[in-house]
């Protein structure tokens, strides 16, 4: 390398991919930490599997070809193996659960957190890597499994930030539509998966826009032409008023799904699942104000076979009214996926959501929590001969669980406050030669300094009045600081 | 794909990755929730970086060829770049400080944890991917620095389990060996490093080992020859009368120190650093029972270029002397790193561990924060009929913060217990039609009923006796559960 011009790399993380500074992780870690204790409680066990699996155990069988990173991050390890970073929690569940279901206590009750890695195009709000939150039920086929899910899935909303009847989750069965289409004619899978893509569509496009779909087709505005699933007018109705079936109350909307499937095996079935689902839930405390029936509810993953609930958190418009403000997570039943590996059906049923987007939702509620998180209280370095007196009162501060920190730059006093306003300190601590000399210490408040500074018609003033600094004993440094930490108002 | 045979991936995970359960989870994650607790107190605030980099910002200048997975995980992105998975924490900080310099507060401490993930042959106990938990001071050329860095690391392991006194950091200067060796008229760079790694092999072979890696060479018991640093023997004798330098307290230490390294430029500047680092660590309360100076501490890493640290944990022998259980973690001073981007020397400290093997010392010295964590206590499901009444109970009792869980298999009642037993339930609780007509519960303490069932002669004496089996009224049963669960003796 020629020493004239060394390499020097652009400092970037690259496309996708972002760091996380301690305001946003203060946010997500204690949305995990209050959901996994609520899972916890629920019997609920950790689990952490690795950031990799291979390529085959994740349902993607790559070509040693051209493109093996279709969707996902995949390498060829060295014994020629494909390897590929998890996309999702679920399918390294399904796989941990095939190794070791000799060894599990049956049912198997996991919960587990950690980064996922999709490989597509990143957008605006669209990252390549995001945390992932689940837990799901291996090993009943019980519809109490799914009521337990969906009890724990609200109680973790609402052990992370959003009010009792903030979180609500909206739960359907995909076999009453399957009911309903198979009674109404439609055989094929690939029309079965064209009518639960119209049914995504309908809070976007509205009744008449899936009714396109679920027919001939839709031209949209920029003159795209989507082909529809091909119902006849008869099946759309009825798919249409299904989708409509949803009341207030759970038991109407039973009686509201009853009328719209018709009569069919599958569809009585899936029926009989949600009254299961909604005793177990009267059993468990969860009202109609957190739980629902909504038969318009589809979720996009072709894996689920039986009941899917989707999560939405709620605000209130200005009227008072409670209003959607989107999904945050979702889940269902998926009985095929031990099969993958296995051949025996294993039933299971879980919920997922993502951990910075709930962060994101909070945030716009203005529910988020530990985003008030203050630095650490800064001791000014006025000179190096007492460097070993400045570390004893930060040891002693922290002693008493206050975060401290003395300044290590090279600057002077002025750089070292605003070093301390940048760090959001509550409090630069002082300790000049005159301090010493008399045993005290003098407190700047920086909150309160930075309010009253506002108030001051000129700087000459404002250095004659010192607002909001303070001395005090150098023994009852500690029991003052705690005092004004507490105090009414301050955020800590 | 043929239905009558259809593809089945073997569930395994990839070579060298593991899966964690719950058990050794609570451990790591206990490590990490203390720890963090530590750092944040000393103003280091947290930081997450993404899994991936670009490879060049990790400093591997990778060829677009035949091997580009040397050491690390790396993939060529659709936009023809390199990406590499993090193989440590402290090369994505470097990245982050060039990137965000303007904007950080100075200096900027910043601690991190996560997995990182390494591209090397697994073998026992080494995994290709692992936890590290990091601290970095970026900006600050002050030893004292380095000191707040040592005396953190010592109180965070100490947190983190090790008693005081049983964490140690040991401190040396690649300064003075530095000083040393340039008086010594050794001027080239691989010559130094040839010094560094016979240094490093001190424990393993002895002085007369490293004497003969110093000097020509040496030939071991297999018949390999490793050539040596090519010192004259008067060098040899001055490296390892150096090495051998290190005394109990910290001011004899520096004292040999002194008259070990001859006089150099070089070697008095990190003598005065050491005096710096020791004066700081008093006044930050640590003594010499938690970190001393200690020549013959190296540490691998090539970008070190000042103070090393080396923490060890201790245990007592027989005789009660504390002696080394292993190295639990290091750092040192590194100010080249920030500079590959940006060309400015940027100086920088840090501390750096691996929280899985720091819990597998804990647990070998039977110290594991976290690890007897009990199972949920199982209600028992006698009937589909009273499920409702089971899920209610469920609810009450993790209202009250017991983890609780309704057995949702299809397994009659010994099944159920055996699964209370797996699952490491405290407590079943029994309502069936009898308790419910009563208005009692039945408890069932699995822990005594074990201990009993040891002492019994007969499976029907145990029947007749039901050891360990109580019933109270069902509205004491949230009292009667804590009340056990606090009893003396029991783990919970």
């Amino acid at each position: 390398m020629d020493d004239a011009k060394p390499f020097r790399p652009e400092a970037r993380s690259p496309r996708g991919f972002a760091d996380k500074r301690a305001q946003d992780l203060a946010g997500e870690r204690a949305i995990i930490a209050a959901v996994s204790d609520v899972y916890e409680r629920y019997g609920f066990e950790a689990l952490a599997t690795p950031a990799f699996e291979y390529a085959d155990a994740l349902g993607k069988f790559l070509p040693d070809g051209d493109r093996p990173n279709e969707g996902v991050f995949a390498l060829n390890d060295d014994d020629q193996q494909w390897m590929a970073l998890r996309y999702d929690l679920t399918a390294p569940l399904a796989r941990f659960a095939a190794q070791n279901w000799e060894s599990l206590p049956k049912p198997f009750r996991r919960y587990a957190y950690g980064p996922v890695w999709r490989n597509e195009k990143p957008g605006p709000g669209r990252l390549r890597e995001f945390i992932q939150c689940d837990a799901d039920t291996v090993g009943s086929a019980r519809p109490e499994a799914d009521a337990e899910i969906i009890a724990m899935a609200v109680e973790g909303l609402e052990a992370a930030g959003l009010p009792r009847g903030h979180a609500i989750v909206k739960i359907n069965n995909r076999k009453l539509l399957n009911g309903l289409l198979s009674a109404a004619g439609v055989a094929s899978e690939g029309q079965t998966l064209a009518v639960l893509r119209a049914v995504d569509k309908l809070e976007r496009l509205g009744p008449d826009g899936v009714r396109q779909l679920l027919g001939d087709g839709r031209l949209d505005e920029s003159g795209d032409f989507t082909k529809g699933a091909g119902l006849a007018a008869k099946g759309i109705e009825a798919v249409i008023g299904f989708t409509a079936a949803g009341r207030g109350a759970r038991s109407a909307t039973l009686d509201a799904i009853a009328d719209a499937i018709g009569g069919s095996a599958e569809g009585d079935e899936g029926l009989a699942e949600l009254q299961a689902i909604g005793a177990a839930l009267g059993g468990l405390g969860v009202g109609e104000d957190r739980a629902i029936f909504d038969p318009s509810v589809v979720r996009g993953l072709e894996y689920y076979t039986g009941p899917v609930f989707e999560a939405e958190a709620l605000i209130e418009d200005p009227a008072g009214k409670r209003i959607s403000f989107g999904s945050v997570g979702g889940g269902g039943r998926y009985d095929d996926l031990v099969a993958r590996f296995t051949g025996e059906r294993t039933p299971a049923t879980g919920f997922s959501f993502g951990v910075s987007r709930l962060a994101a939702t909070l945030r716009a509620a203005n529910r988020s929590p530990g985003v008030e998180r203050r630095g650490p209280v800064v001791v000014i370095a006025f000179s190096q001969e007492h460097m070993a007196a400045y570390f004893a009162l930060a040891s002693e501060l922290r002693a008493a669980g206050i975060a401290t920190e003395v300044y290590l730059g090279q600057s002077g006093m002025k750089a070292q406050m605003k070093y301390a306003d940048r760090r959001g300190s509550p409090f630069a601590i002082m300790l000049g030669e005159d301090e010493l000399a008399a045993g005290d210490v003098s407190i700047k408040d920086l909150d309160e300094g930075l309010a009253a500074s506002r108030g001051l018609s000129s700087n000459a003033l404002w250095k004659q009045t010192r607002p909001g600094q303070y001395s005090v004993k150098r023994t009852e440094l500690v029991a003052a600081l705690l005092q004004r930490l507490k105090a009414p108002g301050r955020d800590v």
